[in-house]
This record gives C-alpha cells, sequence and structure tokens, in this order.
C-alpha cells in the first residue's frame, strides 16, 4: 500500500472542499448570516489539512487497484468527515452523527435528512447541502482528475473506483481529458436547469438549491414545504431533468460529437426509458383506478414525477407515495434497486446490471435445455467478457449481504419490518425516502447514532458500488 | 422432446399417487367417515389415468437434460391436479384453487394453509396432507427410481432436476440403489420418531401425521390448536426432528457406513448448525430482553423450536413470533432464505449455496485487491468447478426475478407491504407461515384464486429449484 500516495491523494481532495465551501460563506454573507462564518472557519480547516497532506509529492507516485479502491473509499469518508463540521459549527445541525449522516447523505446524493423543520436551517446550509448533491453526484476524483495532471494508468484505477456501473467507458483515449468533458456536459446541463427553473418562477435561491439537487440526482429539500409551493410547469422542468441527469453522459458526448446513431441505440438507455415509461404507466393507471386523483393527467403528473424521481434516485417527492395501493409501491421500490444508467449521477443497482442478470439467467436457461450450445452475453452489442459478468455477479452477491447485515444492524431501533426494510433499501440505492417512518413526509431523525453510522456506511457502500468500502474491512488491504 | 417418455413417467408417478390415496381412504374406513368414499374413487381416477399412460412402453425411452426438467415439473404439476381431487370432492375444501393451493404446499413440504376452522376437517383429508408432506420431502420421482428399473443415464437427468441443492451426490455408482438408500433412511427415521411422539403421549393419528409432517419439513396443522397442548417433550422431540431431516442424508449414509470422518466434516452440516446455534443463541437473548419470557430456558425452547422450524422450512409455530422484536423476525427472514442443507428435505435456498455465495464475494474482494492472484472455491475440501458455480449465480438471478415479479402480481391485493412480502418468502422457500397476514396465526385463505395460483407456481418454483418451472415458460423448450 502506498501510503505516502493515499494521503496526499486526500489532501487534494480536501483542498477542493475547502475551496466549495467557500460558496455557502459567500451566501451567508450575502444573507447577512452569522452562520457563515462556521463556513469560513471549515474552509480554512480543509485547506489548511489538505496543505499539509500535500506540501511534498511523494517520490513514489505509482498506484495500483487496491490504492485506487482505498483511495477512493477513504477520500470519501474524509470530505463526509470535514464537511459534516461548518453544519456542526454553525448549531443548524446539533449532534455530530447527524451532521455526519447528513453529510454523507449530500456527497453520496441520497437526499435522507435528519432536519425536521427547515425554518431555522440558515441559506448558508441549506446550500452547502445541496452543493454536496451537485459534487457528489459527478463524483469530486473524477473532478480532481480534470484539473490535475497525473499519468494515465493511476487514473485510471480512480475513476474505475468512484464510477458508477460495470463497465467505465473511455470517450477518449486520455482520461483527464474524458473528466473534463463529463464535468462540461454536467456544467452546461445544470445551467440550462437553472435557467429554465427560474423563468418558471421559482425564486433564484431555490433554483440553485434545487438544480444542484437534481443534476446530483440528491433529493435534499430546502423547506417544510418542499416542492409543493411551486407550479405545475416547475416540476414537469424538475421531471424531465431528474430523468436526464440519469441518462449515461456518453450519450451527451455522443449528441455533441453528432454521433446520432451511437448515442439513440445503447442498449441501457433504451432499456432506461422503456422501463421509466412502463412503469409510468402502470402506476398511473393503478392510482387513477384507486380513485386518489381526479383526472388522468393529475395522475399522470404524480406518477411521472415520483417514478422518475425514485429511478433516478433523486428522492423529491411531490406526494406522498406512502399512501399509494401495494402495487403502486411495489414498482417504485423496484426501481429503487434498478436505478438509473451508469455513468450518469443517478445510484441504485444500475440498468446494465439489471440487463445482464436478465441475460445471464436466459443464458442459463437455454444451457439446461441444450447443454451443448455456446450463448455468448452482448451488451450494446459488444461481447461481455467472463471477468466483468463474474464482477457483476459478486457486485450483487455483495450487496446483499451488506443489505442483510444492516438490516440486522438497525432492527434493534424497532421501528417496524417496512420502515427499516426500506430504509436500507433507500440508502444502499442513494434515494432518499422509503416507506412508512422514512416515507415522503418522514425523515430519518429518529434513528439512534449507531444507526446512523450504519446508514451512512450503506449510502457509501451504495455510491462507490461495494468494492471500495468492503475492501476497507479486508486485513489483507493493510498488509505490505 | 420425447413426449411419449415424458407422459410414460407421468403415467407411473399418477399409480403411486392412486396407490398412496388408499391410505386415507383407509383412515376414513376406520374413523367411519363417508369422507373416505372420496378418496377411494380419486385413488380409482388416478391408477385408471396412469395405467392408461403407461399401457405400452415407448420404444425410444432416451431422454436428455431437457425431458428430464420437464418430466420432474410436469409430473409435480400432474399430482397436485390430481391430488387435489379428493379434498374438493370430499366436501372438506369448497373450492378447485384452493384445494389445488392446498395440495401444491403438501406436496412441495411448504405448509402454507387456506384452511380456518379444522372441526370439520375428516381424519382422512388431514392424514392426506400430511402424507402429501412425506411423499413430497424425498421427492417421489426419486421414489419412483428406487422402485422402478431405468437405465441409469437417464435416471440421472431426472434426479438432477427433483434433488435440491447445486450438485446431486451420488452414493453408490447406480442411481437406482441411491434411492433406494435414501428411502430407506428416511423410513428409519420417520418410524423412530414416530414412535418417540406416541411415547410422549401424543395421540397415535396426531403422532403419524406430525410425524409425517416433520420428516417432510412441511409444516401442516391437523387441529385448531396445533401443538399447544402437547408437552414440552413432545415439541423438543419434534425440534430435534426438524433439525435432524434438514440435514444433508449423505451424512447418515455415511454413519451408516461408519465413515465418521465423511460424516462429521462435511462443510454444509457444519455451518448448518454454526448458523442454526448462533441463530438460537441470538433470538433467546433477544427475546428474552424483551421481556417475552419469563426465564431463560422457556426463551430458549420457543428460540430453538421456532428457529429449527423456519430453517428447515417445516413451518411449525409454537408461540407467535409475529409479535416478536423485529430483530428476532428478521432473524427468522433470514433463514427462511437460508434454509436447509442440500440433500435433505427441507427447502430453502440451501446452505451450500449461501457457502459458495459468500466464498464467491470473498474471491472477487481479494481480486480487487491482488488482481494477479488466482483463488479457487472449495466446498468440502473439493474444487467448485466454473459451471456449477455459474449455475448458482443463475439460480439466484432466477429466484430473484421470480420473486419480483410475484410480488408485483399479488401486490393488487392490497393486503399490505409485510404480508405480501412474507408470503412470497414463505412460498418459494416452502415454509408456510410469514409474518403479518400471513403470520403463525394467520394463514392464505384470504388471497383471490389469481394469487393462489402465483403462489402455488411459487411454491413449484421453490421446491424444484427454478429451473424445471422456468424451462416450461421458455418457448425453445417445446421445438423439437
Amino acid at each position: 500500500m502506498n501510503y505516502r500516495m493515499v494521503f496526499y491523494i486526500i489532501g487534494y481532495i480536501l483542498r477542493i472542499e475547502g475551496g466549495a465551501m467557500l460558496l455557502p460563506a459567500l451566501t451567508g454573507w450575502i444573507y447577512l448570516e452569522e452562520e457563515g462564518i462556521a463556513y469560513v472557519i471549515a474552509a480554512g480547516i480543509c485547506l489548511f489539512a489538505g496543505t499539509l497532506l500535500t506540501i511534498k509529492k511523494p517520490k513514489n507516485t505509482s498506484i495500483f487497484a487496491k490504492e485506487g479502491f482505498v483511495i477512493t473509499s477513504l477520500s470519501w469518508i474524509a470530505l463526509s468527515i470535514f464537511g459534516a463540521l461548518p453544519m456542526l459549527m454553525c448549531g443548524d445541525i446539533t449532534n455530530y452523527a447527524s451532521a455526519f449522516f447528513e453529510v454523507v447523505s449530500g456527497f453520496t446524493t441520497t437526499g435522507a435528512s435528519i432536519i425536521t423543520d427547515y425554518t431555522n436551517i440558515s441559506h448558508a446550509t441549506n446550500l452547502w447541502r445541496c452543493l454536496t448533491h451537485w459534487l457528489g453526484g459527478m463524483g469530486l476524483l473524477v473532478f480532481m482528475l480534470a484539473i490535475i495532471p497525473m499519468s494515465g494508468g493511476q487514473t485510471m484505477h480512480i475513476m474505475k473506483a468512484e464510477s458508477p456501473g460495470p463497465v467505465v467507458g473511455k470517450l477518449v483515449p486520455r482520461m483527464r481529458q474524458t473528466a473534463g468533458i463529463l464535468y462540461k456536459i454536467y456544467f452546461a446541463l445544470t445551467v440550462v436547469e437553472l435557467a429554465l427553473l427560474v423563468i418558471s418562477g421559482v425564486p433564484f435561491f431555490d433554483s440553485v438549491c434545487y438544480t444542484f439537487a437534481t443534476a446530483g440526482t440528491g433529493g435534499f429539500s430546502i423547506s417544510n414545504a418542499g416542492f409543493s409551493e411551486y407550479s405545475v410547469a416547475s416540476k414537469v422542468i424538475i421531471t424531465v431533468f431528474m430523468i436526464l441527469f440519469g441518462v449515461n453522459f456518453n450519450t451527451y458526448y455522443f449528441i455533441l460529437k453528432k454521433k446520432f446513431k451511437e448515442a439513440f441505440t445503447t442498449e441501457e438507455v433504451i432499456w432506461y426509458f422503456v422501463i421509466y415509461f412502463i412503469s409510468v404507466g402502470a402506476i398511473t393507471a393503478n392510482i387513477y383506478n384507486a380513485g386518489l386523483f381526479d383526472s388522468v393527467p393529475m395522475a399522470l403528473h404524480h406518477a411521472s414525477f415520483n417514478a422518475a424521481s425514485v429511478m433516478t434516485t433523486t428522492g423529491f417527492a411531490i406526494s406522498d407515495f406512502n399512501l399509494w395501493p401495494d402495487f403502486s409501491k411495489f414498482i417504485l421500490l423496484l426501481l429503487m434497486f434498478i436505478g438509473a444508467c451508469a455513468g450518469s449521477t443517478g445510484g441504485g443497482m444500475k440498468v446494465p446490471r439489471i440487463i445482464l442478470l436478465v441475460k445471464n439467467v436466459k443464458k442459463g436457461l437455454m444451457q439446461v435445455i441444450h447443454p451443448r450450445s455456446v450463448k455468448v452475453v452482448r451488451l450494446n452489442g459488444e461481447k461481455v467478457d467472463h471477468e466483468t459478468m463474474r464482477m457483476v455477479n459478486v457486485y450483487f452477491m455483495s450487496f446483499i449481504l451488506v443489505y442483510v447485515v444492516s438490516l440486522l444492524l438497525i432492527s434493534f431501533e424497532g421501528m417496524g419490518i417496512t420502515t427499516e426494510f426500506t430504509a436500507i433499501a433507500a440508502t444502499i440505492n442513494n434515494i432518499g425516502p422509503g416507506f412508512d417512518a422514512v416515507g415522503p413526509t418522514g425523515n430519518y431523525s429518529s434513528f439512534g447514532s449507531f444507526s446512523k453510522i450504519v446508514l451512512s456506511f450503506d449510502m457509501l457502500a451504495g455510491r462507490l458500488e461495494m468494492f471500495p468500502m468492503l475492501i476497507l474491512l479486508v486485513p489483507s488491504t493493510w498488509k505490505k
């Protein structure tokens, strides 16, 4: 393990975080809030710690797959440990475990909150919460790769560990350029959504926060009323952008390069939309028939918003889907696990993994029927190699193991089967709301500190797709 | 597809079923119940249909893996279609979907019942219900293989399709002998349990029924009071035998052959007991601390009974574990999925599959840390080949797919998330009781006919371990 290099990169990440904290500090200054001072101090701490760690570049900069994973998980943990500080220092959150939970929820774009009353939360803290969504959405290490020159082989290991999905698509031969292109697309989409929301009548500050939260598919709210006060048009804009941020960003790159064939024939993107539209149709019919809405368009509006919110793992809610019929609830629960495309800011298991799962079952059944047949699993027309398929299987099994252990650990809260089961589903898939006590109208404040740590672990494990977090628990990771 | 051979074997199976129905017919005669007549008629129908199908032995008797699976699933469906008849004809159950559900639940050793009041259920029907557990436990096709001479290659395909577990252990080179040995062990254990129960003071008829239900790890009850009227000693006997019938029968064969080393070092059997004892310990502590029982021994008694019942997928209950704390409930839910050993009469995913799952995750993590290392997964000291590992993965994925689709299909019942989720868990794992409305004090009578068919499919898919039932749905199975 190249510890010097691990600390060096964590140092860089903390410097970026310190820089990012100046934005809420500025917000505090604009709104004349004394909470802003906490953000200035916290920024100072991050910049100081970061500078200390990066003062000397290590002689041996070579890192391998193992270091790539460890750097990623430890960076995210460091980001959260320091990111929780200003919210605690300014008094908006009064307990460190809660602040840690909140900021992990922010960076991992989960959007699960422990805040029960937004009346006294400062603008600075609300901006910081939503900004962590934006930063965590695309990945801060990817951001670092885009701005800091590092050699190719090393960056690949980090990119692989942080990027969502079973395979990392390289857009251009050089990783640094790829990271840059991704962030440019991300920035552009963010600006467009912000402009549209402002035009649709949402106040500027709210627009900024909700745009950050949509772009990262996060889902933090910034007021007790949430969305309900805004126009239907604003909600439709948010629906569309949730879906857009759940699409594999490679698609946008192909569109920019006018490679329309590649852009519109990607298997996972097609299935992403197919699953979404079928779900919306089924839920619309179900909730309209159940008499929950007076008109089909209104049912469609609520179904399309909540399905997009859950599938992209954003976690906004404009209706209490906890009261919907079981059928709609199970579809939403299913969408929670399926998640969005790989290479997007969305969470969950990711559509391409689900495609591979189904194809693998099909192949298995075919081989039972025709034992001598040789069937190859393809994704986007390309043969999926044995190694990728194996890691997809290992991912699923790790997911289930983490799920089961977490469930047992938080079951001591005694909050009921549905609450506990969906609390894990909503955190490990980085969604936010579950059902019952953690439903759209509830929150995570009633969990104890121990459960908050467990749920924080799950959010990180979900965002980093299991391996980087699990590797921290394996003793041989730390051996020479 | 060799259709003639498929029908020929189904015919044989129906003849065995017809013969078995004479036992409840005899019971009806002993208790002077007119319901017995229905069993005589039904036996006649089975024997007639069976004879018709077996009147001419097909010239081409060769069957392949595909036929093995199809024969197995269609035989079980035929068994259930005919097995439901007498319960309907004698009036103990008044609707065919319910009778079908009940008998599928019997043969698959699930023990989920639609009977709400046992007061008017005849002795003949109660015996038939419990007898189906005993017959289904070891497998009727295995029984057929033990008594009918068939060539080796063919029997292997059938044995593979019906036997539980990732690999079929051949005890002796010839399948027929293996099947015979298994049934002899099964019969001997059954007789011992029956004797002990009678000695402990349980009435003879009840002892016979509960022995059949324990041996097959089924779990049907035969009275409204269930077990509560019996002594603690009787309940302990049942606890011990539930555990014994969940052990891989190869262990008993090794013991008989005095191969004690093989008998007591089998990895899956060791883990089976380790998982069981840890669970019992954790549940005992949990329910005692929750103040549900006055003394530790009483808590231990209830924990050991219910954990054994759920892990071996028998499904008896001596306490309403629906009222236990969430932690204990999740452990029980976990045991439902883990299930018993392969090569036992128990259901669930089976312990060796869980071992392979965990080992595969460990191997995957190790390969992330040391990409060039080659690690081999072993079970019982032997290398697990790539093909077996792949089919274990396909099994898990099929399991999840069937689970999800079933959940959506029965969610229209609107019986609540926990009821629906655990109803599928309790049927697909062949346990019987779940939580809430299908908990130990509830039953499946309130589900509609459509849901009963879905749950019946799940019971069969669970008992036959997915592939035989799923293959029926693949069009290319039916092509030349």
